[in-house]
């Protein structure tokens, strides 16, 4: 069996990878799920994403278009991702602040992520919070609050380290983005607000399915 | 192949998932094992448990009754985990303080997981270390020293962060348990005890195979 | 099927598991690759390693001899790792500094493990970073910055600890090892230097194709 020959073609109507185990959910086109992933009956997930190897994606989880699961996500029940989020490798989600093992919560808490969010390796996101759209979190961090909109933190328990521009690369302040040069609005001189539609912040790229909003 | 169909059916006698792999280990009546999940010959796991998916149990491990751990855990030689605890998903124990590739330790460290004990996601169990009697671990710690009965630790390393109920919740200083009801003796005013097998702390549930401890 | 009863013949020629995947990458003999583990076409790994379960090594990645990943640690394109080097489980490494869902970089960063490093279990490496020979890396650290040779170092981000020695133990200030008796040189006082061919450290085993550097 080589099915690594037929991926270029397959890609366009998505793939599934003959070691992962999917159940009943609902996938949107071009979506593909590699091998010892296992996506439960009763999650979502939208079109274009990528959903890597050894994931595994609950009952009542909403993901949205071309998300990037990266390899051995956890993502339960209650946690929702939108569109254009990058999680990294390992990283972690949870549903319960004080699981018991004899104990079965009366509801889940509720993790949000926001459009475009960036969380990097390894991480622990504690539920009940939001991530702001394009906020990043800096890998091997556990997050227990809330992010801002471009923000970016880092550490255990996470802590505000700067802010990026929705291409992801750091902003300094007062000044627009030095990577992608989009204009940068800075709300109070310290908070930075950008056009998410620019053409500098969303770039063409070659790899298929990937859209800007709106298209 | 619809292997979920009969799940409810087969949690009496347990199940172990056609993509796990469990290799002449004693595993007790009702207890699950999901996909690629892996118990090595020599592995003791009690009764009522649930191995979550992608789990690691080595041999020389002794793992309770109604213990769950949830996906990713990995359990080396040397861990012993009493009955009722909840391992958080990708939760890593070791048993080695100075690994090198090239050495293999004359023996082991020891860890103990102790009754009820709660450990959150992603957290790294330093080993030679016991985890008191319903203690609780934040997700994304790194525990490196011995936590006392209902003590909650969290952080890289873990610090003292306050005190759990036996029921999960925060425990208030000079009070009794403000979720459950359990009365709670305040001992020399700082530390709390509470009886163990109370109603109030061991609620009653509909998880099948979940019983209190004496039952 | 016991695949198991033949390991130990099987170990002088390699073996690949049944439910591993590996894909046309090179790989040396003598080593073993376990379940739901992954070798991306392009990657190549020495002879004598040990490839741990559920780990997955990506394409354009260097693993050198005897180096042992335990499960679940994560190689991604543009990490190297030398001769004798032990990566503890479900450590992640990383690739780029700020991803996006739906940027591809211009080019991954790249990470190095030198000549024996230890990085503990659970820990993150955060990209474009040289671990120093026989450096030491805790458990459930988020590594960011180089390290020198032998030394011992943890926390999020990690911090110098100390030092320790070529056979793993740690090393006091101004004097020899206390474990394995290697001569220490202090260079400056405060910088440790070690023969690394002595045979203090790198000690007779029993282990199947582990041999000194030089042999």
């Amino acid at each position: 069996m080589n099915h690594e020959s037929n991926i270029a073609a397959e890609v366009a109507q998505g793939y599934i990878h003959p070691q992962a185990i999917v159940e009943g959910a609902k996938i949107g086109e071009a979506t593909r799920v590699w091998a010892f992933a296992h996506v439960m009956p009763g999650a979502f997930i939208g079109k274009g994403c990528n959903i890597g190897e050894g994931c595994f994606v609950e009952a009542d989880t909403h993901i949205g278009d071309h998300v990037t699961l990266k390899n051995g996500v956890a993502v339960w029940t209650g946690v929702s991702i939108e569109d254009y989020a990058f999680i990294g490798p390992h990283t972690v989600f949870t549903n319960d602040l004080y699981p018991r093992a004899w104990i079965k919560p009366p509801r889940f808490q509720r993790t949000r992520v926001g459009l475009g969010v960036t969380v990097g390796a390894n991480a622990t996101i504690i539920c009940g919070i939001t991530l702001g759209p394009f906020s990043m979190v800096g890998g091997g961090s556990v997050v227990t609050t809330h992010t801002r909109p471009l923000e970016l933190v880092a550490g255990n328990p996470a802590e505000h380290l700067g802010w990026v521009c929705v291409c992801g690369q750091r902003l300094k302040k007062q000044e627009s983005c030095g990577s992608c040069g989009a204009e940068v609005l800075w709300k109070d001189g310290a908070e930075p607000s950008i056009d998410e539609n620019s053409s500098a912040t969303w770039p063409s790229t070659s790899r298929p399915g990937v859209r800007r909003p709106g298209e």
